[in-house]
């Protein structure tokens, strides 16, 4: 039997990628297409099992108030959700004990994966770099998607019991090794033509890792979004994060 | 208390590089070199409590007999054991308890997380290639890691219910689209100015993941070594493979 | 004053990027946007400087004729033209001795300067392979601008006197090393999320040349064509290759 | 006939490699191979054709004006000579119209293409960033290499009246954009296991271009070494950089 899923925000860019990917899903189909205006009932008359919420901060709550009141999965990847409505979420959550929601700020599984690898391998290596590559209109530099990485790679660090990461550099032109987070080196390059790309170099003695992640396209994050709705009723309670559903720490 | 280490095969490419890289290490020390022909009682004396070896198929069983009845760990990078063997050393270990025995055909830490990931990534993405590219002297392509790495994908697509990875190729020029390893194509490069250099590409609807792994010199093998020496004691009978030593399944 | 510019084909994918690119460019206007069945006397009446021509091998013939014996520059991308064919544009041209015709198989500006850099480099490096990689959808391996970089390859190092290209390999599964285009070997990847990316890669002695090119959009090829709107009205009788507009041999 | 070489520090580290590298080229041999306090009247005994010299800048000049003088020809490595002795060299070569002299600070071919490639790449993008990654010995960032290319490609933009290039950055953690010069953008990663490391990228509308050299060996200057040799005779006069041997303008 398939999954009847609901999508709020239809309307938007990630909300019609998802009624998009729904069509071309076997496990599952979209029964319900909401966008702002539109009456959440009809989410109760279709059966829906599992909501996916592209929305606004302003209108997420209100969403989740009555989904998980109604005993309905939640995927959101609405982003700006902050910690008191995090907690508010958990608590609804916490009501309504079968009911699993998932928050997550990436559905991009390269990414999650990436990251994830970044954790594994830094104990391992005496030094790491991080290099982002973006298209010219993006306004901020780093990217969070890199800055989110450094901090997971001097976490992993700190645990492994490692000291500073080696560098003789004594004679620099300001800006050339990067901006330190949490002593992790970031570069920052923006190019016409590129999309959103990341490589984290790991080295040691004799040997380099390096892990790569090229997004070229909005249509990255479906498979992400399809294994959210997957897996959110095997998980009940809130999860942020979908790193969570593919691994157990 | 620094950990004795004896090293068998002390005047081999390996062994030496092992010597070499126990002299810098600060938690272990390298307290007998032996190489053939000397007298094993040595490790006795010197009260060594763990054994490198790097020697040969020939000599590697006299040495493992020795070392495991007499309750010394061994760390063995010597290739070319065979299952029977394997299965002799288990029993040798099974009669001395408290003994750790760890056989590793390859302790590169990079190619061995290498691997990790791609079991990782592997469910996760529609299509998975392998390309490693080595100098021109090497004698077979594609290289054993590439290969191991083709199986571990193809087991984990199949754990994962994944189908054939899709390629509309119709029209080819015999060997254009690489070796089929289980379904898994691999491209066999070979560069004068290379080393030894791997990399897994794999990709979904809009995003690629690239895990690469460059290795340019034989010191590169050494923290695998070190790691090895540090976690024998602690994994008593026969272990095969440094990654079990790093990852819990 | 700017240059008048008439598409034919208008319609099609690569007319109507033209016409999109056109509107965008500082030095020159689109004054016509024909397509299948249109008068080409509209050309006349909007006294066009340059005709650019994404139609068909069937068509492109006609228009030439047309367009030529008016006077009027020829910028063309429509693929399929035909040795034949194109000993007939250049006696056309010949007999209108201030016209300009670029026949032009790819118009991708990173393309056409990696052949280049390939020449360039050839004569310099021991080794040398191609690795293309594209989407699962193609139906032809290699690609044939892979092809066309080995043979420039090929041919820059018999001119350079170079011998053949150093391979240890005794022992190979099949279609490892991939396919060999006069003693270049080419490598064939496809996979989900990627677009048209090719890598030229040259060894010696303790170092490696790469040359990569990605291109992700067919947008790419627009800074291509208008470079040849611009300066086909300079080199007057037919050329076959952009390349020839950027390079003096 | 084998042209006959003088090696001029010949047990310092690059000379030492020159004597290996003439040992092993077939049209080429090493007659006389020098160090500090060895006899200049060796060469004329040994009728040297050609001197290569891997001396120092309070040598050099010394070994010039002997070498000039008796009209052999130079091939000078040796790295700190400034403008008053290059201009002193000149006048030397200029009394001594038969005689060739390259200086060269650096013999990397793949360096050096790589250069010429950013000369001729840059034009045609609208964007270009570059990317050293080195050894974490090294003291300056960016290294020589990387800001001698960044002031290529900011005079080929000025020279085809390019614009600044395009970056929206509005909120930046200092350095992560990396260090301009001349407006090209610089990034330095230093990591353990690298050695000699440069890309060169280049974007434009739905395409990028990439140009990255390895060096992993100092082996690696050798083939532009043997250049230099096969050639300085056909160059008389004082040529400054291997490129002009190689390309015409």
């Amino acid at each position: 039997m398939k999954i009847r899923v609901g999508v709020l925000g239809a309307r938007g860019r990630m909300g019609s990628e998802s009624v998009q990917a729904l069509s071309n899903a076997q496990d599952m189909e979209c029964v319900a297409a909401l966008d702002l205006g539109d009456d959440l009932s009809l989410l109760l008359e279709k059966k829906v099992d599992v909501v996916v919420d592209f929305t606004t901060p302003d209108s997420v709550m209100e969403n989740l108030k009555f989904v998980i009141s109604n005993n309905i999965h939640a995927v959101v990847g609405t982003t700006g959700i902050d910690k008191t409505q995090l907690k508010e979420v958990e608590e609804l959550a916490s009501a309504h004990k079968s009911v699993g929601v998932l928050i997550a700020p990436n559905f991009g599984l390269g990414a999650v994966l990436a990251m994830r690898f970044a954790k594994l391998a830094a104990p391992h290596f005496e030094s790491a770099e991080i290099i982002e590559l973006h298209h010219p209109a993006k306004v901020d530099a780093p990217s969070g998607t890199a800055m989110a990485t450094a901090e997971i790679i001097a976490q992993a660090r700190k645990t492994a019991g490692l000291g500073p990461i080696p560098d003789g550099t004594t004679k620099e032109i300001a800006g050339s090794r990067g901006a330190s987070v949490e002593g992790i080196h970031i570069h920052a390059l923006r190019l016409r033509g590129l999309v959103a790309h990341q490589e984290i170099i790991f080295g040691d003695q004799g040997e380099t890792l390096t892990i790569r992640h090229d997004s070229i396209d909005r249509s990255g994050f479906m498979p992400g979004v399809l294994l959210g709705i997957r897996k959110v009723a095997s998980h009940p309670g809130l999860t942020v994060g979908l790193d969570k559903y593919l691994f157990l720490d």
